[in-house]
């Protein structure tokens, strides 16, 4: 642990009963703010994200990128005294955050009502796929069943062809952010009038909140409007979309008022005013043709960083579709943080996404080490609960709680 | 305005100097946690999203969905009169949103340092595409351009095609929950430590944090990996991906523990322990032929909603690929108020997404109208500034204040 004092989340302790990327994210966060995080894992393996991506000496870079800075509590939970640890924590925390499938956490013994006896003002977080209510929140989800239902999958891919899958985890991710922001809101609650809530969080509704347009457009236009996927291309402006460059593609926004930019970029002031490009509407009719202007215009150039630049130096909002390699060595990543190196006990140094909420007089990306499991058995139950030696002993006799070097 | 008494942020008021949407995200979701947001809108037309998407009575659904319970105060912000009256407010909120490009705010004499002298414990949170730090950040960007820097469009589309894009504002959306983030935890700060701070908060850092595994896998593999799109399958599980089912598709996660499941609901136990399927790797190998396999199956179905249910009573994580009209009138989208109706004073009723944030002892979806322009200017300057009805008619006559009916 660093020291956190002064940090903003520094006096908030939390037991965080979440596993794989939704939940983790949200605790994630937390910790980058300062909070103490207990984080529960049942014997004998732990979270199960320790078992998947790349791994070194056993080490699971996948865990420990979604887990730094967290304690590990490793407990047998089908064991009575397991349990019984559990609830002797909930008093000495302001938050808990679990994602099981809804119902799981009741049927455990830690429901909502049954943390409120043991914390009257005490804040649950509850994350799932499709929320603790309605039809479908009993049935499994994962980040992309949330998105089929919400209509974003059906937002991916060709005109007309089968939709694609984004790689990564967007929606988990996004969830977990909208978990601790619903954290840190019931916290303020708590703080002023002395009550606590039990948050509703889910992949479902956190996509489907990202339809900045889609959802309103159907019934807003009487049913004219029928939002699906358009390939590389936005269907309302143009040009706006991927464009084929030497050796890679470019992201152009170069729409509304940035068009006049882009043609000057371009050495064709004349397309400005050109018969068939002078207005967005026109430029979406002819899109087809405009697309092979530009893609014949950025064939001229070497390379997508050479033109990318020029097109940059004329105020043109446009980006090299950097494959992951290059991110990892692009001079704005490198330099503001957004890529960092961190150093795993088990791994040795390593590339991982930096904290996306960044600070001017706080401190920014702490440094951080993922527990090995059960590595804070001792401390938790010592520290937090009080235990002694002798007990604490027993307990890890009894197989109460375990320990692995992953 | 709602009374917003007993909410979470019902003690918060933020000056909103933001437009379009990830900015306007974040202040939204303050807005339905409670918080009193005065929006400064510039003569004569506003925020730009007023004059996007679709209409109904001059009004913008697009602005509607993004600003929902903010207070308009419509100023000419060319007029010293006008930026006086801004300056004149700082005093009077706690926080302050911006999504200028980076040093914008400074030039018109609003940045952080001078909002200190105003009010030294102010918490400003500014937005951006690239960040207010490193080479890129005096670039143009939206969405679309951060995401692409962040290596995210490399991870959309068919695996060796063209990379595509992803049909609504998810980095815009999800940037805007991470400010929303940030300025919770700096006001916790601020109210135990009496001091504010100046976040930066970054479409390009948000994409990049959403990688899960594909940032960590390129160096943590010494290189032997090298994420890319993969079209409609992950690469590293399976089956696991969109399959083609009669009259839509459909997304199956039935992987590891999973696969079991789906062999029974197909009447297939034979492939649990078949050569070619029966491990994970194997039926990664062999995708092309488990595909065709469950294809074939999901064809006998007369719909995709027969043959989700045969699956979700077995307990396989499925979900429809759902198009935007699809949810609009899903069972499940409905009774969570996923989609909600809202009654708009110029539209009328609309769907539009609702609160990703959902509470249980605490007002959900509380009822909220977007502004006019400048539909609070007389509100705000007598009640924030104490300014007499002579004065602030003497400034809408110098045209320092403006309105519109949209």
């Amino acid at each position: 642990m660093s020291n956190t004092s002064g940090l903003a989340l520094s006096d908030v302790r939390v037991l965080d009963l979440t596993r794989a990327v939704a939940g983790p994210t949200c605790t994630r966060l937390l910790v980058e703010m300062g909070a103490e995080v207990i984080k529960i894992e049942a014997m004998p393996d732990g979270d199960f994200s320790r078992g998947v991506s790349v791994f070194k000496n056993d080490r699971s870079l996948y865990f420990m990128q979604q887990n730094r800075g967290k304690q590990s509590l490793c407990v047998n939970l089908r064991d009575p005294r397991g349990m019984a640890l559990l609830l002797e924590l909930v008093p000495k925390v302001d938050v808990v955050v679990e994602n099981f499938r809804p119902g799981v956490i009741d049927a455990m013994g830690l429901g909502y009502e049954r943390l409120r006896e043991l914390k009257p003002d005490i804040v649950l977080c509850s994350i799932s796929s499709f929320g603790q209510t309605g039809p479908l929140s009993d049935k499994p989800g994962y980040d992309f069943i949330g998105q089929a239902y919400s209509g974003m999958t059906s937002m991916v891919g060709e005109y007309g062809e089968r939709p694609g899958l984004i790689g990564a985890a967007v929606g988990d991710a996004g969830t977990g952010a909208h978990a601790a922001l619903g954290v840190l809101a019931a916290l303020r609650r708590r703080d002023r009038d002395g009550v606590g809530d039990h948050l509703d969080v889910a992949i479902l509704d956190t996509y489907y909140s990202y339809h900045d347009a889609n959802v309103h457009s159907v019934n807003g236009s009487g049913g004219a409007l029928s939002p699906t996927r358009n390939g590389a291309h936005t269907p309302y402006l143009s040009p706006c979309g991927v464009f084929r460059a030497s050796g890679g593609f470019i992201v152009i926004m170069a729409f509304m008022h940035h068009w006049p930019d882009l043609c000057r970029s371009m050495q064709r002031g004349d397309l400005i005013s050109h018969a068939d490009f002078c207005e967005e509407a026109l430029r979406i009719k002819n899109r087809a043709a405009l697309t092979t202007i530009i893609e014949a215009w950025l064939a001229e150039f070497p390379d997508v960083a050479s033109a990318v630049q020029v097109m940059q130096a004329g105020d043109v909002p446009c980006a090299p579709v950097l494959t992951i390699e290059e991110t990892l060595t692009d001079d704005h990543l490198r330099a503001r943080g957004t890529v960092r190196t961190v150093d795993d006990p088990l791994h040795g140094k390593v590339d991982i996404p930096g904290n996306p909420i960044r600070w001017k007089d706080h401190p920014n990306n702490i440094p951080l080490s993922a527990p090995l499991l059960g590595q804070h058995n001792v401390e938790v139950l010592r520290d937090k609960l009080g235990k002694d030696a002798e007990t604490i002993d027993a307990l890890i006799e009894a197989g109460v709680l375990g320990q692995k070097n992953c």
